[in-house]
């Protein structure tokens, strides 16, 4: 089963992307050292480019220097002339290099991430298509810990605002808990070991082989992303619950805590049916007002 | 045993402080938490003041605007007359407000902090007296999980940068593991509950009551500081060892794996006695070149 070389098309530039956050450092050195060792990621039927993608805010340590640069893909970023954003400016040069209009386009993104949150290793998809799922679903039968996480927010209104969103094919490579500016050798050697497997597929999907799989993969979908209890004038008013911290992937049920309130009380999940949060406790979401982000897992069919 | 009233000062004055690093919110919230509710702190028999010693780091949730405020203490830098660094000022304005030459000089700072290194809870010394021994062996009674470090440097040269060094009891609470710029409630939770057993211990020794207390304490003691391998042009060259991150206070043997370089080669502890490691991988001492800190256990007389 699966697609071969007769039906699909070949996979010619594969692009792996790390400091897209600037101060997210296990993607940056990943980056650092493919590029010191560029037969690392040497393939016999496809290019693999690589690049830090926010050079400036790497510099400072930072996320990011005037705004988050994986939220600045958007058309009407992409197109306005006239700004003075550095990330704005970033995104139309990383565009003009390898996206769908530039001379030669980028057919895959890679796209290295960390988060605060206990996501392990999440594959986050911003497109659901054959090569997403099948790519996602040999990876896991590799690495079975991984989960993958749908970021579609609506059927309807599929612009992504993110880096990866610039091609078809492709996503991030999401691992934590680690805190920004700061590696962790498990964690760099685990992301390290995908993105190897990654590219061995890629050169087995140009060649048409087989790629065995199950029929099935289970995804955790996008419900919505939920803000932390705040006071009136915005401040903070609650934490992540101590039951909860940690346990991203793993089902609420209505009733269970939720936020802890720095008076010692808690507030519980009000919701009617079960959800599995994700990013949990993820620093840089307290700017976004996200607490978390409520996701449902669904199973779905591979080679549809 | 014990010292008693009748032969030792009164605590008249203590002051509980967070925020001296802007981005770690667990002592900043702790102590909005405390503004908030002042009766939390209020004990019979001596005054508690609360300070968010770095309000525009904390503004911008960051360690700091111009450099360290907790490496700011020495004596050249708070007689610096001309100083256009902001956290210098600051350093001075606390120094006027609490210090030995201040009007009302505190007796005792208890300066809240986190790291990304898996401290648990952690009291910092900076100087060695029977106040602080008492205390601290009062609280790993109640905290059994609490360890104590021994920042003196040098005997001989006892002058430390830090905030709590402006008078001559108290410490640093640190905990974590957890990155800066979020919460984590269950070290929030602790280190809360720290705050009022010492308060506690507080308002009982002015009293003169006895303390029960073991005869000896195990304290960790300042060795080095060890920076990560570099390159020749300063860049980081390796990582913490999967073997030794998250291995605080634990025993570091010669030839005991400690960084893994990105090639994937081991770098080996090649001192010749053992050492007990802490601050492994604090996220905030890449930039001080320190990628651990080298310390070994003594156990020392409480009351001699």
């Amino acid at each position: 089963m699966g697609l071969t070389a007769e039906n699909h098309d070949q996979i010619k530039r594969v692009a792996i992307v790390g400091g897209t956050h600037g101060n997210e450092w296990t993607g940056i050195y990943l980056i650092k050292k493919f590029e010191r060792s560029p037969e690392l990621l040497r393939r016999s039927n496809f290019e693999t480019f690589t690049l830090l993608a926010n050079p400036r805010a790497w510099e400072i340590n930072r996320r990011y220097v005037d705004r988050d640069l994986n939220r600045s893909f958007r058309r009407q970023d992409l197109e306005n002339t006239n700004s003075d954003i550095y990330e704005i400016q970033r995104s139309q040069w990383i565009a003009s290099q390898w996206g769908p209009q530039s001379p030669s386009p980028i057919d895959t993104i890679i796209d290295l991430h960390s988060s605060t949150a206990h996501m392990g290793l999440t594959l986050i998809w911003v497109k659901n298509n054959a090569f997403n799922r099948q790519i996602s679903a040999y990876l896991k039968g590799i690495f079975p810990e991984i989960n993958i996480y749908s970021w579609i927010e609506s059927e309807s209104q599929p612009e992504n605002p993110s880096l990866k969103s610039l091609c078809n094919y492709g996503f991030s490579i999401e691992v934590g808990p680690i805190a920004p500016g700061m590696l962790d050798a498990a964690l760099f050697l685990k992301a390290e070991k995908v993105i190897y497997a990654l590219l061995d597929y890629i050169e087995k999907y140009n060649r048409g082989e087989i790629m065995e799989s199950d029929r099935t993969l289970t995804i955790y979908q996008y419900i919505k992303q939920i803000d932390y209890p705040r006071t009136a004038t915005g401040e903070l008013a609650a934490m992540i619950h101590p039951q909860l911290q940690g346990r991203d992937y793993q089902q609420l049920n209505p009733g269970d805590p939720m936020f802890l309130q720095f008076d010692g009380t808690t507030i519980y999940y009000q919701g009617e049916t079960p959800v599995w949060p994700i990013f949990i406790n993820e620093a840089a979401y307290y700017e976004k007002a996200i607490a978390m982000i409520f996701t449902e897992p669904q199973t779905i069919e591979i080679y549809e």
